[in-house]
């Protein structure tokens, strides 16, 4: 019997840092592989392959005219993180195809990271460190005036996806009193995560810890402007870890050096940040976009992917990797990856 | 009626840092207190207050002699957070005074700080912040190759005692595979905890993550010596959270400047660290003894010293306060604080 | 501006069951509602009224003839709760109209009676009860020679839905220690839940507790047939949560009755149970199919089709109720209620 | 080297249900067992023997004259569950003789009981299993309109000792909101608790599930009267767990069988229940004192004595019995156990 053929297009991705070399025999095994290394596959390449493809792993551009040539495609597995603007979403939903992202590889690790930098700038680590070496270090309760508890506080929540239900199963561990805004998300379907659903202002004006993990959309591009960030209770700690795209930034950079809040961005409006960039001095704690790109989001795209391959093949549903929702993939904004950024 | 008389000797402590107001005014509602500020209480009121005393807050001396003398005394609770070696306890623990401390007020401060600068190091928090300011940063998976996670990670716990119970409840979050070791705890007993016991050897050589976090006794110090430290599986993750005494620290030091381990601590031999210690520029990150006392802490204390002093009044056990076994308090060594050390 | 029409025809519940007052409020406010009441809607009222529908609540026909014609139709919610096959699901699929089921309002509810069963058996309550009533109860240890624990056991569920999910959360506060058979979740998917993925023969041999709560399909009708029931441990506690048809109903009766295990079922082949069905005088502790349909799940219907609602006419994905999934609905085989059985 | 001297006195348990062969041998291995098997210790061995035991494990009458010969006395493990009034405990505590109770084996096992027949009244198994038996069953939301779930409802335990906690950890997997009263506890303990301290009333007026957990004591004897019984909002769930002593027993029966609520009990004022007990016929839910003494109780309790001993001969705290406390102890009322009845 043939085997099915998937087209594995992942560039920018290398297919080494997603498939190890188990997961890689397991691939092989249960698809006949046409691969493009080191670069986006050929057109002609995919033109040949794509009446045969049963999936696609990666970013492939697909018009509507390569979707009706597609028979047999039943999913394309985008293994850059971001939906890409370079499909045609309605042609693969009304024809059955699942368009699957690897965003749920990467909500553990950004978790992690945001509740890292929340803690860092809670008790203040870095700046100790820093002490420590220049020899002004207060120790004990004399270096404690600003130390804040995580454990029972009130945390805030903005946006709750794959993060935010990661970070809420940490936080169970502190015994946090978690609110959350996300205008994507009724009441009840918050309540039953054993979080308060909250409107934007609560939200800002009265928790202690806030945690930005909104992605940006076309509706809510720069929605925390310099006012709503105003709103936020001084001596909060404020961790940004989606996009900088949903915040002004400027207003942030501003806040945090004026000591209203303490905070920390693990993302910029310009990556590389720029040489002279006065953020690289400013009061925030900086972090260079590597919440979710780790070796282990890396091990665990490869067998999501696999995962999910391995039920479309059978003729079950893909249970691991997150579907395009065709009501809000046109609203996605993120920027696919650029040289040297991939999370 | 009148109030039963307490003596307040928190020197080295301050009482309005012990208690707020309103702690005060509940304090002195249920008591007739005698004070000591700023200094420790001088002996002639002792001995003439020492036969009324129904209970003392403080760290007051009390060799047998007093004891003898103090036939109303009921409790002493201690306030500086170690047992110190002026009390005779046997004498106490014979007549049924309770000898108390406030140690649970410092396990969730200590257990956050703990697992905090294990976080730092498993995503070079500290390391990331100053590359970005010097215009050094690596961006996603590129400055992420030593990059950790803690969900999931096999955790190892060297000392079980409040500080342990604390950041267990924490690493539930993270579904983190915590073993123990603690010579002073049947396995059954950690079993109910849902943590492993394991041997010492274990712990250090499996673990991804170590917590050491076990106070100074007559045994145990510098039990981690060179040789245990060596045990460590390469790449581990090491914080020191409870006494600088129970590890060699030279040897600990030299370990994670070779690259061995990557370590953090929040205590030094000597404290205040020397000018000129070569610690101060090593690759440990640094705090300096800064885990346990935060303004959070200082407001537990006396919650926790008003709870049970309540309690004992009323002739019911104290429920909240660290009591002294006499099998073990003769075998603490961690030593009184020092002149701007109090945790 | 006119409100989006949508039509309300959930025969066989009761309009006033599935909304409250303030539910019926909430639910006229945002929709123009056509309804039919105690009856399933007449073909002429639903042809009249399907161009102009947004959404249909309830069980309506919807052949590929009808879905044509309901140019703006966006969403069926069922409120059943089993995925009729009187719906041209591909037809209704390839247009993005949700099919969506009221099926996760009865998880909780059916996940508590499983466990409640469950514990049941493991203590000998009913057995006790009835002891006592009839003067041969036994006191203490003497009566409890077959009582088992289900803190720390391992526990084995079979099918891990919505249930399996909502009883998972459950039985971490027992500490248990859970392997699920379940053909159509990878195992990364099962461990992400902290459960481990085992396959049947396992779940059926080495758990203590084993709960069955896989639907039926066309793959697995009887799939526990009496030799995979002979190979469940002897004296495990054995719980039928889901259908009936899963089971060899004969043997699984068989094998209670003669003391290979405890169990206990909320289903029967056919309901109600014939008048003198030996069943009835079986050792099986019964319970008449009432593990869903509690006025809590009732509630909770309202307020998941009302959440989903407003999010689809907000052009939002639906999130509280269970999408239909193209790949399984044609293999589902839960019959529809009948008269008096609705769960 | 000798082995020291450990007297086994455990009359009305039996040794064999004590410690299985493990266990003993590990006891063998550890001391030079005396031993009185199937009676209470002959008073001529006592004697003889006190001056050379180390520990006693059994519920030996000891009055100071007995305590004062017992020079090397380090323990007295008591293995039926109640602390005895035949110790004088003010002796035995002044001279640093620890007295300790195996109630912690029993706290799981209970938790899970009374659990189970909270769940039995809330979803009515018992009665429903009857009625398919009787050919009157309902099904289905006919069958179901008194049915309650526990997840999220709010939940009060009267009495927060080892039972509560180890029924909060149960309920944690539950969501429930958790109000305890408990007079030997502070607020700020039960907070720690993450469970809501509130008042007697309280609890009594406005909990969904109420679990009374109180031993009985000279201070609380029968203090849940008929008017605080009458408190209890209609329609709420009550478990008796502890003792009967503390409810007004009639008063109990009376309000359940006028349906004014759902009530189970798993202890009685006279045990055995006299034959012509009309409770026997009442519409509470009847558990013959089953709750405690499980198998799996039993195997916890030798492995709790073992653990104990062998830190105490290591010259360690115990850490797994609990300890007698001077100031309680006195107060307890609960009968040492009569034939039949031990838990």
């Amino acid at each position: 019997m043939t085997k099915p053929v998937v087209l594995l297009d992942p560039h920018p991705r290398q297919r080494e840092r997603i498939f190890n070399a188990a997961q890689w025999e397991r691939l092989t095994a249960m698809a006949e592989v046409v691969q493009s290394e080191h670069a986006p596959m050929d057109d002609g390449l995919i033109e040949a392959m794509l009446p045969e493809a049963v999936a696609i792993i990666g970013q492939t551009p697909l018009p509507a005219a390569r979707v009706e040539r597609a028979a047999k495609l039943r999913a394309v597995l985008n293994v850059e993180g971001n939906f890409y603007q370079n499909i045609d979403y309605h042609a693969c939903l009304t024809r059955g195809i699942a368009v699957l992202s690897i965003a749920p590889a990467f909500a553990v690790p950004v978790a992690e990271m945001v509740l890292a930098l929340a803690l860092d700038l809670a008790r203040g680590i870095t700046a100790a460190d820093g002490a420590v070496r220049a020899g002004t270090e207060r120790y004990g309760l004399a270096g404690n005036q600003d130390a804040v508890l995580l454990s029972e506080a009130r945390v805030g929540l903005i946006g709750y996806g794959n993060i935010g239900r990661a970070l809420r199963r940490m936080l169970a561990g502190f015994a946090a009193d978690i609110q959350v805004y996300d205008p994507w998300l009724p009441g009840g379907a918050l309540r039953a995560e054993q979080v308060r659903p909250a409107d934007l202002d609560t939200v800002l004006s009265t928790s202690r810890f806030i945690f930005i993990l909104a992605g940006v959309t076309s509706d809510n591009q720069g929605f925390l402007g310099r006012a709503a960030l105003e709103r936020i209770a001084p001596g909060s700690i404020v961790v940004l870890g989606s996009r900088a795209g949903v915040v002004d930034f400027d207003a942030f950079t501003d806040l945090a050096n004026a000591g209203h809040f303490r905070a920390a961005t693990d993302v910029f409006p310009d990556e590389p940040i720029a040489a002279g960039d006065p953020v690289r001095q400013s009061r925030l704690l900086l972090s260079p976009h590597r919440a979710g790109g780790t070796p282990a989001a890396m091990e665990a795209i490869g067998e999501m992917v696999l995962d999910d391959l391995d039920l479309i093949l059978r003729g079950l549903p893909p249970q691991r990797l997150q579907p395009a929702r065709w009501e809000t993939v046109l609203k996605m904004r993120s920027p696919p990856a650029q040289g040297g950024k991939l999370p």
